[in-house]
């Protein structure tokens, strides 16, 4: 057991996250604005400011107040010196995103394949081409990057490796490595983490419910798996697998499902379900983007086969989200990746179980809505995932420029 | 949005709390002991320790350390100063603990009834009188009562309103008002909170697993519901009403539950579920603690039928437990209450269903073992609850003794 202690360091960091969090919201603004809006004294607001500006995430403007007395400088945040890469492997393919610290988009890319049939290796090996373009635009633009993440649908370990991705087939790949060794540059932090966790996280950070206590994201794309924010923080685990409610067992006997069970949540409401249902023969193009496309045509333009598909797969995801409600308390749930797209036929119907399922009365005060990110989601989340060091507080190291 | 900030007032609590911490565990030590062991310098220790001796929580010894140089004077924890006190309804009858904060127990009261269909106001006006004669009790030993908390089996908001307990009864009551209001003790802050996350700090402070950060508490004796610590902390939730896994739909259409729905996990393997399969004639005692006591002889003498029982209800618990593995991925799952009395017979096919079901290979490292406090464990942590304000480092007001 360690000693917690409010020590020098942690202090500091603490602070330095403040006056960050501080300036994200309220810059432009002078050192004594931030010395009253974050409670700190002004040497300390003014020894922060200095190691921000050292490091080129703080400039002066010209720009200053016209109070009564000395004229005081304003601070804004300075988005020219660093950025973060977000990937995504996903059933649709591959994304990523990049942005940098003041929250300018750098990049948006998504490519199609490798195809979940691909296998580790060669995703891996797109992943490595992708990452290695994304790093050369960022650095490109004249920006140093932080670090990178990539959301990857399955059972992650704390060490980055993979456990399990039904939905690609993967197990036991050791992601986290093998893309830090192929990329061969030790100066940028490799992380992998599981999609669901990232699109909660880019929530969390920039969505329409920023700074929520209590919050899950569901997705379904490839695996069907929940990001948990709870009580402020993102859960993780003992092992790091919270969230995984796409094994819920709905219908003893059911459907196969990619984990060898069956009747699981996932096998039922899973967006590889419902595209599987809408088109059994695979009629339209196999790229799952196109066969989504359609289905959202489909239902509206009303046609009553979709719709009444969608439905029942609504009231499929209202049952999890009724275990979810039942065991997390949350205040909102919402519906991320595709499930954004198709949220207007779902929620209804995964309401209604929801208000009968959950023990709470008024199912605990939950609202159900759907991500405003879509398919950009985990990306983004990715993204506020390396810059997690930075808004901790956490500096790179100073370096001449 | 608050700014967070570390100011001096944090500071002091954390630093404070580090040093209890840091007593409780290593006293009898110097001042010197504890700036090592804390980090913190040693003007700040012989300030909190000042702090701490005026107010009667530490004091020094006559023993010294013979080390090289000046012999130091050692400090312990006084436990002579403050309590605090727990209680517990159920359908078992009412609980009460006492502890001072140097952990030696005071008090430990159990009387049966009033049953299951007192109502609040009845059970209320017990409580209080349990409350008088336990506060009665901790001042004759010379100890004030830092607090009283309580906890009931059942949806408990933030203001310590039981606003569902099924197994009681119960809907709406405002316990902490009530009971504040009955015992006219405005110095003696009063916490009501569910039963399963009492017993789960229990376990997080003073069990086997002390410290633990992912345990989950598993409880059955009126209502069932789980404790749940994820990631070192215990979750709350939005409204407060985190680990209700009792209403889990586990056959669809099955025996009624007490909230008014079909097949839940609580209706087929609560406490009072089992004992009415194994004594379905109440042709035993009235008493569901006689009936309990009547189960284990039953099971310990090889009794088929009650191990029968025991193996298909330990198979249901285990499903209920797959489901909190799946979200939460505990190290732990603790089974407490009366459950833990029944754990050997429960626990193989328990962890049968949990390894079949469960997505992370070896149910993600999740063992499930029996508490080791039994019925007092929701005492214990009410206790514990009430002591968290001086753990987190937030002294009483210091008086004149």
């Amino acid at each position: 057991m360690t000693t917690q202690t409010a020590d020098h360091t942690d202090v500091r960091a603490t602070n330095l996250a403040a006056v960050l969090a501080f300036l994200r919201r309220e810059a432009p603004c002078s050192r004594a604005a931030i010395a009253t809006g974050t409670g700190l004294n002004k040497a300390t607001v003014t020894s922060i400011v200095g190691d921000l500006i050292d490091r080129r995430l703080v400039r002066e403007t010209q720009q200053t107040q016209n109070h009564v007395g000395r004229p005081a400088t304003l601070l804004v945040l300075d988005g020219s010196a660093y950025a973060a890469i977000g990937l995504e492997v996903s059933a649709r393919g591959l994304s990523a995103s990049a942005y940098d610290i003041a929250g300018n988009q750098l990049l948006r890319w998504h490519r199609a394949g490798p195809g979940v049939d691909a296998g580790p290796a060669k995703t891996t090996a797109a992943l490595v081409t992708l990452a290695r373009r994304a790093i050369a635009t960022v650095q490109s633009s004249g920006r140093q990057v932080l670090g990178l993440t990539v959301g990857v649908p399955g059972l992650v370990n704390r060490d980055g490796s993979v456990i399990l991705a039904a939905g690609l087939g993967w197990r036991d790949v050791r992601l986290r490595a093998d893309l830090t060794q192929a990329l061969g540059r030790p100066d940028i932090p490799v992380i992998v983490d599981n999609d669901a966790n990232l699109a909660a996280l880019a929530e969390l950070r920039y969505g329409p419910q920023a700074g929520a206590e209590n919050l899950i994201l569901l997705t379904g794309d490839t695996g069907m798996g929940a990001g948990v924010i709870c009580d402020g923080r993102p859960l993780r685990g003992t092992l790091g697998y919270v969230g995984e409610i796409g094994h819920l067992e709905i219908e003893p006997g059911g459907p196969l499902c990619g984990c060898g069970r069956r009747g699981c949540l996932e096998a039922m409401a899973g967006i590889p379900a419902i595209l599987a249902r809408v088109a059994p023969d695979s009629a339209v193009d196999p790229d799952p983007q196109v066969q989504l496309e359609q289905v959202v045509r489909r239902a509206e333009a009303g046609d009553a086969e979709v719709i009444g598909i969608l439905t029942e797969v609504g009231g499929r995801i209202g049952q999890g989200i009724s275990v979810l409600v039942n065991v997390l308390n949350p205040g909102t749930v919402v519906l991320g990746g595709s499930y954004a797209l198709l949220a207007q036929w779902l929620i209804p119907s995964a309401e209604k179980e929801l208000q009968d399922r959950a023990l709470a009365p008024d199912a605990g005060g939950c609202a159900v809505i759907a991500s405003t990110f879509g398919h950009d989601g985990t990306s983004i989340g990715a993204v506020a995932r390396s810059l997690d060091r930075l808004d901790s507080g956490r500096l790179p190291a100073a370096r001449s420029w």
